[in-house]
């Protein structure tokens, strides 16, 4: 037996009960590929995605809080198009050194990863262990109903522009790490009346470690809303690619955007404004629907536990705008993130 | 834009026009997600392999043999398993730097990964293009019947051992090359009476650099063969492996290993058996099926142009023995390749 076998022996023990529990999956770990029994008259729905050390997480970042992310951002890429997550691969790279350490890597590795397949279901099905600088690739598959899938090329002038949740946390986060791109957004010491410090900060971090995919938000939208894109780059950025799409161009009003009360204690206004619209990791959706449909998505969304706002608004000309109250134009310092930059 | 949506706007046009022709990839490369239609009926195949620089491949290696070989590796996976390969997502992970460089890299290795997937007819359906150390992780969709697939612990006591085309080509290669761990193995020039030494290091050469996958054969082998598994570790390690989830073990017969005219003009008889057994990256098929059927196995691996031989036979006792021809047993100096050695 090699070192890999016996990494994959351990992923695979852990990852049995899941896809057992299934029921669709013929074969798991441990043959050339999986064994897989899709549901009849589902499209399928598969995306990539890889985290570098150093680039999507800090070189000492926790091994569990890596492998939650992992499959996190894969998650997010499945909930903004509406599907139902079913099966994972997951391709990890590991320096090489002392075996012992690489298998406590493994393991906490495995704790985040599989804690957040559990709870969506996600049964992990294959993939391998190579020799290399630490990165994960995850792949994930799901389903959705022919013609149901949230795509980016959907948007329609007049559309309302929706977001889940909170934007800007997880760059907040970055801030206060003093990550470069991000450090100058910091302008003030955590010190909201209504804020302890060490709580907001803590809340801010939790977002950055923990993501939760909108999984429940997608298929809640299923049916009503046009286009969607989930916010991981940054609102202006992802938005961006989801007008260039359409064909389309947007309006966002800033007073709208939502804000968690961390992110509102910890920064001054235009900080706070270029966190939420520029800043990444936040794994939220932000969608495109008729106006017609806002009581509609508005009660889908509260029976899936998942608060939602209108944020502005799809129009003809290309580009995307930002308002301030007072309906000057506001010109953000950071517009997402940038792979190459 | 940013320079990740050059890149993979630039690999999104030149996968097009496969996606395009095979109908079930309803939505290709540029959302979050793909979207593709199964066909009715089948099980669904995924495999996912990473391939490392410095690793995998050589630091200086040609970016369209990385190209190549990163998809080779996982059409072999389903190969392997008698699918049929439909669609692939590629994760390209890839040093900052000049933008022009990268696009460089990028449509080289685009070259050598769309030759090899429009040969098969995989549709590029998605992916992502990260910074981080040169590294591609790919994952290959395809679709097998219910009951086909070439399993790893189908091998039952007595079945014979096959293995297609001829094994250590690409070992020798490395050993030519000066490889850590092949090196010792490259004993004299090629100077064999019947091999032109440019021609048979070129032959060498070709098999590392550009694999082929045996799909034509994995499927040629579906209701015929047992057990299955692709030769990427070496025959000693892969078979050690089937032989392991199938609870059996085997002896080879070192005589009947098949052997290029390259590499028995490269090498000794004591190392040419050594890469036969040990050496990696040959990507044939090592399958087990019952002695009755020799004769439509033959006759199906001919049809679909694929040459192939017994080369030993399943047994009861643990373990995987090599046996020379005057009976005596062997024992290799090197078992496979070690991903953590």
């Amino acid at each position: 037996m090699t070192a890999e076998f016996d990494l994959i022996a351990l992923i695979r023990a852990r990852a049995a009960a899941l896809a057992d529990e299934r029921g669709d999956v013929v074969l798991g770990i441990g043959d050339d590929a999986a064994l897989l029994a899709p549901p009849p008259g589902r499209q399928l729905v598969a995306a990539t995605d890889t985290l570098n050390s150093g680039v999507h997480f800090a070189a000492d970042a926790r091994a569990a809080d890596i492998g939650w992310k992992a499959l996190a951002a894969n998650l997010s890429d499945l909930a903004a198009m509406g599907a139902e997550p079913a099966w994972c691969t997951l391709s990890l790279s590991l320096p090489a050194g002392e075996a012992a350490a690489r298998a406590t890597f493994v393991e906490g590795f495995a704790d985040g990863f599989l804690e957040l397949a559990a709870r969506h279901r996600v049964a992990l099905v294959g993939g391998d262990t190579t020799r290399g600088p630490l990165s994960v690739c995850v792949t994930v598959l799901g389903f959705v109903e022919p013609g149901w899938a949230l795509r980016r090329d959907a948007a329609r002038v007049d559309d309302d522009i929706w977001v889940t949740g909170t934007l800007g946390d997880a760059g907040a986060a970055l801030a206060l790490d003093g990550i470069d791109g991000y450090r100058e957004f910091a302008v003030r010491r955590i010190d909201g009346v209504d804020a302890d410090p060490a709580v907001a900060s803590a809340r801010l971090h939790e977002r950055l470690r923990r993501p939760q995919p909108r999984v429940a938000a997608g298929r809640a939208l299923r049916g009503l809303a046009r286009a969607g894109i989930d916010v991981s780059d940054g609102l202006l950025a992802d938005l961006g690619h989801l007008c260039v799409a359409s064909g389309v161009g947007a309006t966002i009003d800033a007073a709208a955007l939502p804000a968690s009360r961390a992110l509102a204690a910890a920064c001054a206004d235009d900080a706070r404004r270029a966190l939420q619209l520029g800043g990444g990791d936040d794994y939220e959706l932000c969608f495109t629907a008729s106006p017609n449909q806002r009581d509609p998505i508005a009660r889908s969304l509260a029976a899936s536990g998942t608060p939602a706002k209108v944020i502005g608004r799809i129009q003809a000309e290309p580009g995307v705008r930002v308002r301030l109250a007072d309906g000057a134009a506001w010109t953000p310092p950071r517009r997402g993130y940038q792979h190459f930059a």
